[in-house]
């Protein structure tokens, strides 16, 4: 069965997912890469960006989770780009030539233009759909293989919500942003579908991961 | 130089330090007893109430360090009842005739009454002041030991946003309550002014502390 999986999802102490301003130099807004840094330190982050050294250990197993059985990404239009990306005919996202999906990227938003083919193996698609029907197409182009829902906060949580996801692997770090949009809201009661696990790295952060009852 | 602590104060994953629809059935509201049954099975808590037996370990070992060194608690009008008990002459707190506080507990609510002397040692005062004057008179009371800040949430969160807070032990419950109320509102960078350690505990829960960096 082809799961829908969720993966190195970063959210501030006060459960915020990305911070305010979004803005082409800031894609985390006031956050900036404090959300992510723990992941930068990883040697399966130097390894994707073609780097020597990083960390191994907790964080390193847990981050690297990320791309095996994965068949296509579906990610909510804040994450492909900054306020208004859509005004751009030559956006194409801000992971350079060679972004690190590797797969069908589906972008959900209103704004809809023809596939862009990257280097890597990576095309992204634009697709105006409800969470269950995005998957379903998604599904398709998986091949088989696993969906995971990329991000934003706000794609996450409507997933969630719909009760689509089946593993989730969030990563709390220790510190208020205050001010953004939050993962958790209106979620009462998320951990009675799911086994919910936590442990703390030395490095500070705090991952959690929810895996859904099997049938 | 006397501190001021807060302890064994359980969040939800979601942040909620208290759920909706409190009453006197209902201290914390749908939250029921969720937020703190990790430490209603510590070895400290059994003995509290005079019970053989709990357990040991990590949650044991942070959850005892409530009483030692201090002098006096401030707490929050919701923490002393539920609404309206100020209506109500008799309403002597949740805990029975001899609460587990055993110092002068200042209780911040605008209903001001006489002070309660309860059993053991406590004795419950009322005060209508902002945080900075309930402490100096909080302090006055612990004669040169450490001041609690018992809670509730917004009672916390007013002095942390105060600056008042010198260690804060917050516990991460597992669980999504989706209402009710939260500590983190409003308090951006925290961490800045504070060391914070994160610890993930085998019965699920997981221990932050904040420790103010001294002088």
């Amino acid at each position: 069965m082809s799961l829908v999986r969720v993966h190195n999802f970063s959210v501030s102490l006060d459960g915020f997912g990305t911070g305010e301003g979004q803005s082409r130099d800031a894609p985390f807004g006031h956050a900036g890469e404090r959300l992510h840094e723990w992941m930068f330190a990883t040697r399966w982050w130097h390894e994707t960006i073609g780097r020597p050294g990083g960390t191994g250990g907790l964080d390193d197993a847990l981050a690297r989770r990320f791309a095996p059985d994965i068949g296509a990404e579906i990610m909510g239009a804040g994450k492909f780009g900054p306020p208004g990306w859509h005004e751009d005919p030559e956006w194409k996202g801000w992971w350079g030539p060679d972004p690190p999906f590797r797969t069908p990227v589906f972008v959900l938003t209103h704004h809809r233009r023809p596939p862009i083919g990257m280097r890597g193996g990576t095309t992204f698609h634009f697709l105006d759909a409800p969470p269950a029907e995005a998957l379903g197409t998604a599904r398709e182009a998986a091949g088989g293989r696993d969906v995971r829902v990329g991000g934003g906060p706000t794609v996450v949580r409507d997933f969630l919500a719909a009760g689509l996801v089946d593993r989730m692997h969030v990563v709390v770090v220790p510190i208020l942003l205050g001010r953004g949009v939050r993962l958790w809201d209106g979620l009462e009661g998320l951990e009675r579908d799911h086994e919910v696990e936590t442990v703390s790295s030395p490095s500070g952060v705090t991952h959690v991961t929810f895996t859904r009852a099997g049938p």
